[in-house]
């Protein structure tokens, strides 16, 4: 259909904008990985697809099991270091770029120490245990003129692209009235024991702070970024005997009227739905953080639906709307990431704004509904 | 599909158990119409359809109207009763039961009144104002020994059975977790100052009892019509002057930690999501009100669902499920309805008591919303 094919080619003009460096230079940003954590795999892939991107060294706690990370991810020893501390990695100076998959409470003083060295800043999400901690990074990234950027990946598909265009069209989608997003998993038995995500020390969010980011960051994208003014949290939260949170709920109100409901579990069944309904129109779609399968990645739009005169049916079915990706959505945001870092090195780009500040605002929503919850469930306004 | 042609032939098993009208007798059951609401024409157009079924009398508060009503729906003036008092039709013989579309607050005195009469009652929803005054109303029912059935449509539809059997599935879909329930739609500027469901005086609940209606009903019923234990309205709730709730939102939550979300509004557009996660399973569909089409339906299910290794995608995709219906679904509440009159004419049969049971279920739900909203948002217990 022409959408995708006309997202495609906007895919492949990115790309080949990227490959060039789009700053000019046309070097590989070369990336040091900062932890070993099971999504680094992923990462790794990704940073070896994207076109302007590579793996310079590896750091964990222990070279060895740095090494075995090499082995198993098909990684050239003789062209990648592997390093048995987190500090080699920022001191290497063949690494322009870290990507730090720690868990979240060793963000703050890792990828501010990253900062300081002049290493650009790939940062998993949650990006801090809160946005206060957050701000000091993104101090340290402004102080030291490095990009920022956390790993929320569907931004980058150009599917969001197809849909933010849908949004942005008052004609077809008038004015945002309301998002509902929902990100569950089932987790199991070992992970609600061992995960670093159920762990007070390491990830005090808990879901909150992992499948809550994405609904958060959802209802943000929906409303533009404008930052609702308060966050509601649900009563039926549930917590682990730690207080790591394993299930909640939340609404958050804008000033204007807007609405969004918030929900992510480790307790549910996999369920990833995210639905926003505007004055004239509807979009949904039901994997929109990991689309089912790399390529084309699809979701319903309808727009002045309506029903047959004895509403006895609808005079149309949501239209079902494909767009193509050249590359994984991971792999489009290590090469926008690199892109970025590409144009700063040749000095002909500053860092973008953008990325910082939407991690942010993400972070705030995240605030506020624990806010909420410790006020048992009464509202919280979202800071500024 | 399979699961289609199974629910085609048990539709089609459950029609012939109904014209022969289930309890032994063959007679149709003769409908009056109380009220020639917009909603009547489908109601009637669906009494025609039905096997067992047929209208013998229209009233309404001019006979003028009632005459063009006939007119306007192929009805034979010659066969069907054109009335200028909604009395008439319940002081007529040959009326067995009621279809009553009236405006929500003229429910209690009119379906008392019909009731009274002996007449069986298919009543329009909201079934009440409140809880208190549909338990009057079910209490005539009950003394009068007549059926009572809110129209609820989309209960009836195959589809529905089909995804009861699912939810019911522990190995598919495990124990309920959560729903989230979106029925909106976007009224024009006609409805919003002049349609009765705006109207403080006609029905005072408006979206709340409309469109809300629908979205309690999903919570309960995928509960399997367990009781939650509190409702919390959510903040963002808008009423016009005359503060008849226009859109709103809520939470509901059980003693086991079930819970849902549901929003209703006039103000967006036609919007209408069911997500329903268990341990194991999650539904979905964005028809469940009103199915796109008649004839098929369909819905998404999935089970298990997990990541690929790396989780770049899924390993599979949530399957549709398409179900046949032969008769559109308020055909088969119609001709389900009148397979319980029949019989309990025909002495076979008692009223059967799921039917006001849920309806009482769901009015104690909106019950509990309306309080929360009116205790500042905090939450309300659900009456039992």
């Amino acid at each position: 259909m022409t959408t995708a094919a006309a997202a495609a080619s906007v895919v492949a003009a990115s790309v080949a904008a990227t490959a060039e460096g789009g700053g000019g230079d046309g070097a590989a940003v070369r990336f040091g990985i900062v932890g070993c954590a099971e999504i680094a795999r992923k990462v790794s892939r990704a940073i070896r697809m994207a076109p302007n991107a590579s793996i310079a060294a590896v750091g964990s706690r222990s070279g060895e099991k740095s090494r075995r990370f090499l082995a198993e991810n098909d990684l050239d020893p003789a062209a990648v270091a592997a390093y048995g501390s987190y500090e080699e990695v920022l001191d290497d100076p063949k690494v322009d770029a870290v990507y730090m998959p720690l868990p979240t409470s060793l963000h703050l003083p890792w990828a501010v120490a990253a900062a300081d060295k002049g290493k650009h800043l790939l940062l998993e999400k949650p990006t801090a245990l809160c946005a206060a901690d957050l701000d000091k990074i993104l101090a340290a990234c402004a102080a030291a003129g490095v990009q920022f950027m956390d790993t929320t990946m569907w931004i980058h598909h150009p599917r969001t692209a197809e849909m933010r265009r849908l949004l942005s069209d008052p004609a077809l989608f008038g004015d945002l009235r309301s998002v509902s997003s929902i990100f569950t998993f089932r987790a199991d038995d070992d992970f609600l024991k061992n995960d670093i995500r159920v762990k007070p020390d390491l990830d005090a969010l808990g879901a909150l702070g992992d499948v809550g980011w994405y609904c958060a960051r959802a209802a943000l994208w929906a409303a533009g970024y404008g930052l609702p003014a308060t966050a509601v949290a649900h009563r039926g939260l549930v917590t682990n005997d730690a207080g790591v949170i394993l299930s909640f709920g939340a609404s958050l109100q804008w000033e204007d009227g807007k609405m969004a409901t918030l929900h992510g579990s480790f307790l549910s069944h996999l369920t990833m739905e995210l639905s926003v309904t505007g004055t004239r129109g509807t979009l949904r779609l039901s994997d929109f953080i990991i689309p089912f399968a790399e390529g084309g990645a699809s979701f319903a739009f309808s727009s002045e639906a309506a029903f047959t005169e004895l509403v006895t049916g609808w005079r149309s079915k949501p239209g079902e709307r494909v767009v193509d990706a050249e590359l994984p959505q991971e792999a489009l945001m290590v090469a926008e990431f690199s892109r970025l870092v590409g144009g700063i090195k040749g000095g002909s780009l500053k860092p973008e704004r953008k990325w910082p500040e939407i991690s942010r605002k993400t972070q705030l929503v995240l605030d506020a509904v624990k806010a909420s919850i410790d006020k048992g469930f009464l509202p919280a306004e979202v800071g500024v």
